[in-house]
């Protein structure tokens, strides 16, 4: 195996706050002597999120924090170029945590191989990757949608928020969403089939939910935290139910804003529930099957936002929280 | 019939943040005039009672609020005095919704006969009343503990926190008090056998609960709210249950201050739930049937705080924000 040089962005600072450009640093290194059971994975894809963010406070979390000095964590879709492990064949795509980096040196634990065409890798980053199925089993096993329910979406034109919507439309529910602009609700109603999807950005989100909710909130599918967190607590039903599956208004607060409204779960009998999408790794596999057939029937439409190249990382990372995007983000390498 | 001269208490000011001595009124009326139906009560303990905050305000809630001008609503047990209503005889106990006055002139609807003897009957607004009942069906219906599971109760000397914490450790938990004082703590630790007691004003809750739980919290059952709320949420287990049973810190805020910890219910993928006791109702006596052989044996405990008089009860609605008391506030009449 000849002398590979590898980029990658290594996390050099924790953040109070929003990251800066000094939080991370664009690196390089070379990669050679592979050992037996070891692969190199090339990244062609790699994912961000806003889970990023929280990975990198030294917290107890459900993930251990990045430490200082590691390759900035994200998840990723590859190609193994070099294989010394009997599972990996070169020449597979799979995908995995590769990091933000060009190349990824790994034992393969954790990595699945993905039969797909190359052009189609993206998509399992997104609606048949993590954020599509957070939102799968947040829906399904978590929120248990019924039939006829009304569910509000927070960050409805996001990669988790545009799935949960969708999934829950497919199972019969009136679902509305809440989302930045006018471009994404449109976005959201026209391309995604929700009900209605209020402006956040232009109207009143409680005079809103109580017009497009004339019934209250059954499941409230939460994304951002904050105050629309609060304005949904006021609509919602006796036994809703509400799925905090992340709270992007509140991540880079050193102090986070509690949702002052919480004592309507007492009054309505309600639960607030918090959901980890690794605790269904074991069904990953049959629900990406069902979510392939409902892309087939064109009922679950995605987007991704791709941008090209590692350079770009800091950039890309800032529109997962200032709202400049549309869809699952993604860079290429 | 002879003319009655009722004594009561009305409501005749909604109060913003703590209730003066202007939010009342001693009042008096007379009774005549017995429909058919009807029947009139003999007040002889009223309860007082935390919830009580919560039914003067104008909002939705699970009870539609007390009216301007109306008897303050009040748990209480009586004696029937006369009776134009096949179902009560004369010289029945019975408990129900019969406010803070002298006579309740009613149908009926509500009320429970209770087979007891007089000296009993304080009990029955306790322990075998709304605040026992919420605190099984909170433990047993909303928390589920599970043996050797470590229960974390605050307000642990209160009416609802003190059964609570009794019947978690009938279940086998390990259970832990928050409670203000030494005396409340040592009544909660020797008197009712909890496995230790936090004194929330004397030492750090944070550090204590570390302390007390090393193995962590799976089930918190909450009745304060606020900066208790979130010193637990830091410790919870995976899959750990919150009960929100009430938050007596935040009952007489203007704003209510959220759980600033509450993505700690994302990372332990744990629940944050809401309990209303009349939910429970079809299952009330046989909740008592249970108690009372608890109580039998000597695993349930409580205690009532008994005051007397009409006259008292602004001194004794102050008694349940200011922690000036130990046991079920009750007013005798």
């Amino acid at each position: 195996m000849k002398n590979l040089e590898n980029k990658l962005v290594r996390l050099v600072k924790r953040p109070k706050g929003f990251p800066n450009e000094d939080t991370w640093k664009l690196d390089s290194e070379s990669i050679n002597d592979l050992s037996v059971g070891e692969i190199i994975i090339e990244n062609l894809y790699i994912s961000i999120d806003p889970a990023m963010r929280g990975w990198m406070n030294e917290v107890r979390s459900y993930i251990k924090p990045i430490e200082i000095g590691e390759v900035m964590r994200a998840g990723s879709v590859g190609k193994v170029i070099h294989s010394k492990n009997k599972l990996y064949k070169k020449g597979a795509f799979v995908s995995g945590w590769g990091g933000v980096q060009k190349y990824c040196r790994t034992d393969g634990k954790g990595f699945v191989e993905i039969n797909s065409e190359k052009n189609d890798l993206p998509i399992f980053l997104g609606t048949l990757g993590m954020t599509g199925l957070t939102a799968y089993f947040g829906i399904l096993e978590v929120a248990r949608v019924k039939k006829r329910e009304t569910v509000l979406v927070s960050a409805a034109a996001g990669s988790v928020g545009s799935i949960a919507g969708q999934i829950a439309k497919i199972k019969g529910c009136k679902v509305i969403g809440i989302a930045g602009g006018k471009d994404k609700c449109n976005y959201v109603v026209n391309e995604l089939g929700f009900d209605a999807c209020i402006d956040y950005k232009n109207e009143s989100v409680l005079r809103s939910i109580k017009r497009e909710c004339p019934d209250g909130v059954d499941v409230y599918f939460d994304n951002v935290g904050g105050d629309i967190l609060d304005s949904a607590l006021i609509f919602i039903n006796r036994n809703a139910r509400i799925v905090i599956c992340g709270a992007i208004s509140q991540y880079n607060n050193s102090v986070v804003v509690g949702p002052k409204n919480y004592l309507s779960i007492l009054v309505n009998r309600a639960k607030i529930m918090g959901m980890v999408v690794f605790d269904y790794a074991d069904r990953y596999s049959s629900a990406i099957e069902e979510m392939k057939g409902w892309i087939k029937k064109g009922n679950l439409k995605s987007k991704e936002d791709i941008y090209v190249g590692l350079d770009n990382f800091y950039n890309v990372f800032q529109k997962l929280f200032n709202g400049n995007k549309l869809g699952k983000l993604i860079i290429k390498v």
